[in-house]
């Protein structure tokens, strides 16, 4: 297994000059031009990531984290631990959502543990502990811990790339999760809990004051380096996010592209851009969640998310939305003529 | 065929019970409550239109409406009739966007000639002139032919119903149709006609100027009642735009849901909603178009789009991009377990 010293070093930038090739194929196409634009863009990033102005996304997986947090003893969240191990169970049975949706979209999903509190048979185990500390009473974990996590999480992305996928998705499983979230974005961003804190899958106004607190009271305690993502991870992160820092950045190394699903994502691949700024080249933003803080974790990692659709069911559900409209993307270039085919004079402006 | 009375008379509200107990089979399925937000909102609304809890999206159709405007003679666009003739021809030879974008998304579509300057082999001929006259010099078209293009677009969708079409979306090709839009959305809104003009396929900024010189002069010349659409789409409106408005029609009438695609499309389903309210509740808005005229008709219409591409593409590009994505809350809503089978005590909120 690569270091994470190892895994940063392999990641190198979109390569321009192919985006600006593939730019002029596209400009060449029958249709007014940069008609498509947001889909054009993320097409052409993909092809940047890729190498190869024929870029493929025919395999796609989805990587679902399931990590439990000890948070949870505080009261942030209507549900306990069993329910993370219940919903694991639900996906490998192909009774969640996201394992219908990747059945219904034609795209493959697995589930890793990284730090569940329960085994779950079934999952790809890649766990480091039974679940992170409470992080209102120590670190969620040690910083050995942390950087152990984001390189499973690499190894994870490395090797399915090699695999044959072309493009990966984001997904997660974990009671807790938007809090250890929330607070890892409060850090990077400087901005009091309030304003990057939410009710996840549907906390009440008193838990969500009980959940703020929490957090605000971590931070107090741990006071995580904002400029040093690895400390933030281990006090106030999150197994599961950690695992997702990995695949940004293992994928980055693999020049593969991933799909963002929802906030905890979001927050995820903030940390793997910290720590290598162009593993954002191939980060595909899906949908702007209902969480308060997708919003600003979107707008720090200089992405527009495509779908608004006020989701906030997490599991990488967001995420497989986007998947036809890719495909559709990728037929276009390959099927659409050029000007000169399609028998039209150009869309040019008049004088 | 219909008179538009008739067809105004037959379209019924959404079947509110309907939606009621739809509501209650989402909120028992094993997902945090209404997580789905946007795709389960509009999944309900497409059930109380089809008054039926099992509602079915199957066999999905895209009716483009192609259309000729006079009004090109001031030099709104880049392009010229010849355009539309050629790209008509490209989508029934399975070169055009929406011919590929059906084919990719497993849906069907039709090109109606509502109103071409030139004769197409293969079209389906509603045609009931060669084009507008130019608006500037005098009304685009008789009120007698707007209401016969709303009832030959309104036939159609009654009849693509009956064929056994769960959704239809809207298309349309036709240089000079964002002017015509505009123009028509600058009376109805009773804003300037700056404010709701934009460059449609890529006008410069010079040619947007004479564009928006040209509808004020119309829109002067005229003096559209802007509670009357049918004497706005006569004066100042298009071909394509009265047969949009009586596909949302028809297809209210007939109990099946329409897709909005962009601007265009909006302003035809403005124009359907003024003649009959209730005729909204089948209106779904896939993507919100570049065009700035797109927001103030989707506000007007009181919806919300899912999708912020930039898209600008036209031919009905953005509604079939929607489609794969309401398809995945149809087989969640068949496939999804309850909470008891999902074996989850509820996302219920803590006390």
């Amino acid at each position: 297994m690569l270091s994470l010293e190892e895994i940063c070093e392999r990641i190198q930038p979109a390569d321009a000059e192919m985006m600006h090739q593939v730019w002029k194929i596209w400009d060449n196409k029958c249709i007014p031009l940069r008609s498509l634009d947001w889909l054009q863009e993320t097409f052409v990033r993909i092809a940047g990531v890729q190498r190869t102005a024929t870029p493929r996304i025919d395999r796609k997986l989805t990587i679902v984290m399931a990590a439990d947090n000890g948070v949870i003893a505080e009261g942030v969240s209507q549900s306990d631990y069993h329910v993370t191990t219940q919903v694991v169970e639900n996906m490998l049975h192909q009774r969640a959502t996201i394992a219908l949706m990747s059945e219904r979209a034609g795209s493959d999903f697995l589930v890793a543990d990284i730090g569940m509190k329960e085994k779950v048979e079934g999952v790809v185990d890649i766990s480091q502990m039974r679940g992170t500390y409470n992080m209102a009473k120590g670190p969620a974990m040690s910083r050995k811990t942390a950087i152990a996590a984001i390189e499973a999480g690499a190894d994870l992305a490395i090797k399915k790339a090699a695999e044959g996928y072309g493009l990966l998705s984001t997904g997660e499983m974990g009671i807790g999760n938007t809090t250890s979230s929330s607070a890892v974005l409060a850090v990077l961003s400087g901005r009091p809990a309030a304003c990057v804190t939410g009710r996840g899958a549907g906390l009440s106004s008193e838990g969500l004051e009980r959940k703020i607190q929490t957090i605000e009271k971590a931070i107090g305690l741990h006071r995580p380096n904002p400029k040093d993502g690895i400390d933030i991870l281990a006090k106030v992160g999150g197994l599961d996010i950690a695992g997702l820092t990995g695949v940004f950045l293992g994928a980055a190394a693999a020049g593969v592209p991933v799909v963002i699903d929802g906030f905890i994502a979001s927050v995820a691949a903030l940390l793997a851009k910290q720590l290598v700024p162009a593993a954002s080249d191939g980060m595909i933003a899906s949908h702007c969640s209902k969480e308060p803080g997708a919003v600003l974790a979107l707008e720090m990692l200089g992405l527009k998310p495509v779908i608004y659709g006020n989701f906030h069911l997490g599991e990488g559900s967001g995420a497989v939305l986007l998947f036809p409209m890719l495909d559709q993307a990728f037929y276009l270039y390959e099927k659409l003529p050029s000007f000169q085919e399609g028998k039209i004079e150009t869309y040019i402006p008049l004088k």
